[in-house]
């Protein structure tokens, strides 16, 4: 299977995609897609993708979008290496986890949300930020009390290794980074974040690793 | 299995679950959580779910969070009148327009994200909601191309019956009605949503049959 990944280095959804196929050891070529230059909006993407957002994941001719989709698929076309736990209730523990960053946190902070707060509220990139980190500290917080029930080893969540849930949180620490949250309140996520970036297979992965991160 | 679900009658994410349920067929005791007075936030219900949202479901007295998590752990459960499609491609995109809903409009203008809006920006009812309405009308106009390419029957969007996509698209329609969007825009999208409110199963599920919800 022949698989090739649109995406950006700095998009989190994107991060997340590479994450897991790293993980599972899945070959795919890489296409940035410039989202600040505005390529997702251009005619050759939006056939891709009508939605104009990254990623998209083209698997011999057929595209697949939205990173949750994506992340499922990958995880029942190469079982090994699993994302997510056997046990029912424990699946829908690592999933829910999943979700309070890809549902509750990530969508309300990203460049088309933090642009149309800028736009409508007449706000700076101070503003926009400051709803950024009200969004991931009120997210963090919960994740924070989530994590401190989870009964993961070596510094991960659910698992001695692994699973969907670092995989979503890698790129939310990121970001939180990025705009300035004070992550040291999170030790839990924080030392879940390390374990999980001390993979190599998720270093390779890290925006800075990536054929369109600038180079200086 | 007891099964005590905690939500909202105008909870998208609740009337998910219900619907969900009611269309396995599974039995389930309805606890109404009001989010305008704030029962959300009580310690009593914190201590189910730390992140103080809704739908929580109680199952045999451990609590399973996040509609998305939920929804996959029922269908796992109750194989029988799947919601998913069988074949891995239709799985993915089944999902993906699950999530174009479920992250990228309904978590940006949901309750506590409009009262931001209202309290940082100062916006009246009027610019929150024309903040609602924008995420739902870009959202939409992408669902409504994504819909043209689906091969469902009978108005349904991807199979002869309904899936999770109609699970997620009947809350966010009943939401775009009610912030004023101008629905007949987006006739692929009426007609799934049409076909699927004709069910009983899904009937029962509507905000306005439920025990909490206002009965002038």
């Amino acid at each position: 299977m022949a698989l090739v990944l649109h995406g950006y280095f700095r998009s989190g959804t994107s991060y997340r995609v590479r994450l897991a196929l790293n993980w599972k050891g899945v070959d795919y070529q890489v296409r940035p897609v410039n989202l600040v230059s505005g390529a997702q909006r251009e005619a050759s993407y939006l056939e891709k993708n009508p939605q104009g957002l990254v990623p998209a994941l083209e698997i011999d001719g057929q595209v697949l979008t939205q990173s949750p989709a994506i992340l499922e698929w990958i995880e029942e076309t190469w079982p090994e290496r699993p994302l997510l736990p056997a046990d029912p209730v424990l699946r829908a523990r690592v999933r829910a986890f999943a979700a309070a960053i890809g549902c509750d946190i990530h969508p309300i902070q990203n460049l088309r949300v933090m642009k149309k707060v800028r736009a409508d509220f007449d706000q700076d990139q101070d503003g926009a930020q400051a709803w950024a980190r009200h969004w991931i500290e009120t997210g963090f917080g919960a994740l924070e009390r989530l994590a401190a029930n989870a009964a993961g080893q070596g510094g991960f969540l659910f698992a001695d290794g692994p699973s969907l849930a670092e995989i979503y949180l890698l790129p939310q620490m990121y970001n939180a980074r990025r705009f300035g949250v004070d992550v040291s309140a999170y030790p839990r996520l924080v030392a879940a974040d390390a374990a999980a970036r001390a993979l190599s297979e998720f270093e390779k992965a890290a925006p800075e690793n990536q054929p369109d991160a600038p180079t200086d």
